[in-house]
């Protein structure tokens, strides 16, 4: 009688023309079954499409065949999970292949401290223009466990590019590179329930297992807190500079300063504060209403010693094109002389950063 | 010759009347020097009001001068700082002493999974509403990295109250007892840099060191993310439920229901669903503008089969009356109904939940 670990064995001898690895050491083998000389297996394949497949299979049937006892084998094609995926490709580039073949030139993390004061906003605005620019841009999500950055460039949802190498980032329509973790999620509600280890692990694994290529910046959208995921950015990426994101509330304020002491503490240039969400202008009168208090963006940026980059008011249309996923065809016209401010603060002349060194 | 270590050995003998231990231990005891015979000292009190001043300053004055070849003691009083304080209860209340005090009727969350969407607005106005209703309320503040709670309730700032038992909550104009790691802190805009351990170890000892005395309802404002502060609050504390906060963006919506999802997963209670920032009425035209979209709070509470509890308008006198620490005094007549709401799903006749059982 043959058994399942037996034919575990032979396939562990059958390996995927790609990757050069044991199918069974991929993780591509999957329900063994053993009945009446006949065997049936699961063959989880990186993708459906994969012009190997023929190939692959045959040599598993081949495999199995080869052992004494069997008559017949079934064979049903699946396809992985984008976290198998991610996983198996993880696992590939445990070596840091990618971050020996990335070339970022400025990475250029966006910080506030608080919650909800738009972030995400800005790091997506400063992305579009750049880009507009004619910039090589990437978006690292930092944010693991409330992440926005796909929902404001995908309107179809995105998954991670697949390569043997490496985590290929996800490419928006106007092709700036997006690795997030709501790309490798099931369904972009699913909840992510981690620790801390867990979270500074996938935001170091960001770096060093996604082929981010050749990048003039890198944009860095970090979650609200001083805890965890802003410690591992600030102090496991080379950073350019960190942008502060601020609201005119004082409470805001507060909190935005325990950020910039944090960013000081560590040892990382600020390169300058943002007030958003600074005011309403009413479509109907015209009047400016100053919703969220009386704007302080520039006293504070004083205060913390560092540029005052701008205001930016609170626009409905901005809502509206971030949740239809739309944030690249937005005028952003308010955010253009910000970019080219943080161009200038970020010379290419300043010699290339390069991971590692 | 006479050296400090002598001096210090001799103190070790000396104890604080009223917390019965050794005032070297409490450390007390600083800037020991000798000099020809002359020992100065610096004697830190919990507070320079300290009843038995006197009678400790008499009992070190004694054991030093009892010493062989000391001339004359100069002693300076002083004061320890609210960390100290808070260190040497911690330190005397390890023993979970508070926690076995204090009775917690119920333990509500407010909880968003995103930042800035108003938890920490909507815990404030619930205790503000419960304790108008006459019910004993406290606030555990669980944003370790963001604090804003103090700065709603206190205009001048706070400190815990000290006892030789354990920390006791600062208490508010109108009766409601707040403990926020802010009012530990030297300065509200300090940083504070914690990975996910600190983080949960300072949230258990919120619950498990302060008096919260007899309580009908401790609200905990829950930081945004699904990471270690939730986590640590949802399978730590007995919770009688979990209020979600939301914004009309869908992109809010998603990570709110992440957190429903982690809520769900850890087998907690959701109480219900509140829509914050739903709308600003124009104080010109009185017309009621979207700002951040149509409202969806109903359809996102049907969709995730909890109660819907009510909208909140954005209100610029909100923002201006927590930024100067009178939350207390605000009408909230908005937010009245939800208040009843969750005391009706919070029974009274419900078997009071008590710590450790």
């Amino acid at each position: 009688m043959i058994t399942e670990t037996e034919v575990r064995r032979a396939l562990e001898k059958v390996s995927d023309p790609e990757l050069g690895r044991s199918i069974v050491e991929l993780g591509m083998v999957r329900d063994i079954r053993v009945a009446d000389g006949k065997v049936s297996l699961t063959l989880a394949l990186t993708t459906l499409a994969c012009p190997l497949k023929d190939q692959i299979e045959g040599n598993v049937r081949l495999a199995v065949l080869a052992l004494p006892g069997v008559q017949a084998v079934d064979i049903r094609l699946d396809e992985m999970t984008a976290e198998e995926k991610a996983r198996l490709h993880g696992g590939e580039a445990r070596e840091g292949l990618a971050e020996k073949l990335n070339h970022v030139r400025h990475v250029i993390a966006v910080m506030s401290g608080k919650g909800g004061v738009g972030k995400s906003l800005v790091a997506g605005l400063l992305a579009v223009t750049l880009r507009r620019s004619g910039h090589q841009v990437g978006v690292l999500d930092a944010d693991i466990t409330g992440p926005s950055i796909p929902k404001m460039f995908f309107p179809n949802g995105a998954r991670p590019g697949s390569s043997p190498l490496a985590i290929l980032p996800a490419e928006t329509r106007t092709g700036i590179r997006v690795m997030s973790i709501n790309l490798l999620l099931e369904s972009e509600d699913q909840a992510v329930i981690w620790r801390g280890p867990l979270i500074s692990g996938a935001i170091r694994q960001f770096w060093t297992d996604v082929l981010w290529g050749e990048l003039d910046y890198l944009v860095v959208d970090l979650p609200p807190g001083t805890s965890d995921a802003s410690l591992t950015v600030l102090q496991s990426l080379p950073m350019s500079g960190v942008v502060l994101v601020t609201s005119p509330q004082d409470l805001a304020g507060m909190v935005v300063r325990k950020a910039a002491r944090m960013v000081v503490q560590v040892g990382a240039p600020i390169l300058g504060l943002i007030e958003n969400m600074s005011y309403f202008v009413c479509p109907d009168t015209g009047k400016q209403h100053d919703i969220f208090g009386a704007s302080r963006g520039e006293v504070m940026a004083a205060r913390l010693g560092v540029p005052f980059l701008g205001r930016l008011p609170i626009d409905p249309k901005v809502a509206t094109l971030c949740d239809a996923g739309q944030l690249e065809f937005y005028g952003a016209e308010a955010f253009q002389p910000i970019a080219d401010r943080l161009v200038e603060l970020t010379p290419a002349a300043r010699p290339a950063l390069m991971p590692g060194t």
